[in-house]
């Protein structure tokens, strides 16, 4: 199931404009065409809304914000929204300001995106603005990081609090991490793939985020399953990159690796290649 | 010839003033000193002009549009035609949005762009704007890409079609794909180099147009061959780069690769690589 | 001393805020995890000052100018030193136009910048606008680049000239080039890494600032010693990555090894490769 979500990708080849920001914009462009999408990154307010026509789907990442860049967003995804395409919505840095946490609560409630991927502490903040308890699954980790992610002793804490989460907000959301979860609210994808030292490569989360999108697009009836089949893709693409580091190799290669893998991928790499459960 | 364009690239080392989009910018920048160039970007209306003036070229690229970059290429473009120091223009996108093809039109006619760099289907858009029918060249086509694209069944009336627009709107022009086709209006370069992979890598047009820059500049007596020889550096390096990809290697690794021949391509590399012919 | 720089910067993973241009954007925040760091890059004035009192510090990089960061950096700036946030500054292009260089003097004179990395030209042009004579250390050079840049046969000039930069505007100093000096006004250090390839590589300098800004954030107590650190990371990783190098490889791929190398250096690696006096 998550190998045909990849095959439609690479058949559909969805246009996705992308409205991201200007540190790892590269790289979702370059792992967006590695996936058989194709990148658009136009963000300006006098055109934004005329290329959501064109395209098959919209990403907004707030990554670094700009007035311009927001008026775009909201362009584009009153456009995408009001003809039924599908809207990504990545909420980077949610908590790190009120600006930007209210940003995002605004952005969720109207442009209504049809999927969301964040990090843990993103999703947490979201959740305490929305005013569900954050402190459901907190409760066990030892330092910051890990009471925010899902790992092995908190899961299904963590299920439960993402289940929570997506009700409340009705988006499909993948809060990614050690371990991803993927939720629609009653159906939870848990995938265990990936490698820690993906953390050392800036917009491994803008990319993942990217590539969902031409994902979504492209399985627009099985959005749970595209944005499930994204993130193991990214999963499996980083155990593969990994394994194909020489010695004396670091994080800019293994940045190129990683997007390498995703271009090289087929559907029984991915069959073979991923863990995951449905909870 | 070309390569004798090549070897004033690196000899004369031109400082190439880029007004270009935050996507591809990083491999533009790269791009410009692997050819023996040295890029400044520099946009804003406050201070562009003043970098024009100590800039032997300008090289403006409308991928992503801000206001205040637009008024950059404004003041920058109307210094450098003032003081006689060439310009490229990348018309990206034209077509996507009225917006957008306007401005191209703006720019062609008031900054007058020495040459322009672009795909067949904005030369398309453009031609059209400007009242030249798209239809020569369009014929035989299967979809709408092979259609806008010059191959070998379409050649004459993509030649044909090409030296109108070059005539008409005044500028030598580059339309890149498959075949380069690059007109002065009286000849045109057919450059056969390449690989269809290449536009599996976001920017390849840009680093191209960027690289062009560095060409024309070095070489301002012969603008026709120094466009035609960037075009034949960068499909030679697409092959090389290709040829050196090993198993396993995809489109990030890739866009290295071709930057890497670009670094080392010397004239006699590139006369012993180029399938190139003048109608 | 200069590895203990080193492990403190992993011990502590400082949290630096980065204002920078969007050229080399991308590689300030790859070498920044790889040298054990955490980047932010937000840079607009609504939060810019907020995220300024999470980081531990706060690099500011005028490649690419616009209005919204120049707001960004004095506002994040201001909280910095507020809260006593050690700044760093990279005063890029100085001299190139009246308006960049009246920004540099403003900014050093309002934010105090706790140390500014620059290349020899752009220290010039500041120690010009300051009413320092840039006669010094200028007499020997050949064509301007030499002139401008520390060599042997200058040296004694250059440190003196460094450090009467230094004494007159108050900060910490890494005046970088084919020999770096490093001076807080009354020693200097002499540092002779690198590769003269690493010019042919856009963002060496910005990158180098970036990791400066995380080495001065974790040892701040020894900021001449944690800017010395910071240049002999990146010049003994510019001699690693160059070995690294394959027939073929350019500086696309040069650009990672470097970073690949500061993601692998250790103490020891430092500390046997450094080549460092004191004067």
């Amino acid at each position: 199931m998550l190998g045909r979500c990849l095959e439609n990708v690479r058949e559909k080849s969805p246009l996705v404009q992308c409205i991201t920001n200007y540190v790892t914009v590269n790289d979702v462009a370059n792992i967006l065409l590695a996936c058989g999408g194709s990148p658009i990154m136009i963000d300006q307010p006098e055109e934004a809304a005329d290329i959501a026509s064109i395209c098959s789907a919209l990403y907004i990442n707030i990554g670094t914000l700009n007035k311009a860049a927001i008026e775009g967003m909201y362009a584009a995804g009153r456009r995408a929204l009001s003809i039924g395409h599908p809207i990504l919505f990545d909420p980077v840095g949610a908590g790190a300001s009120t600006y930007r946490t209210d940003l995002c609560l605004s952005i969720i409630h109207e442009l209504k995106p049809i999927a969301i991927r964040a990090n843990s502490s993103e999703v947490r903040a979201l959740a305490a603005a929305m005013g569900i308890s954050a402190s459901r699954g907190a409760s066990r980790g030892v330092d910051a990081n890990a009471a925010d992610s899902a790992n092995e002793g908190n899961l299904d804490e963590m299920t439960a609090f993402l289940n929570e989460f997506v009700k409340k907000c009705g988006r499909v959301t993948a809060m990614t991490g050690p371990i991803d979860l993927i939720s629609d609210g009653e159906r939870c994808f848990v995938i265990r793939n990936g490698r820690p030292e993906m953390e050392r490569i800036t917009g491994t989360g803008c990319q993942l985020s990217g590539m969902m999108t031409a994902y979504v697009a492209a399985n627009a009836d099985n959005v749970l399953e595209a944005a499930a089949a994204a993130a193991a893709v990214m999963g499996v693409a980083g155990e593969i990159g990994f394994k194909a580091l020489l010695p004396g190799e670091g994080n800019a290669t293994y940045r190129n690796r990683i997007i390498d893998a995703v271009y090289n991928m087929d559907a029984a790499v991915l069959e073979e290649g991923v863990r995951c459960e449905i909870r």
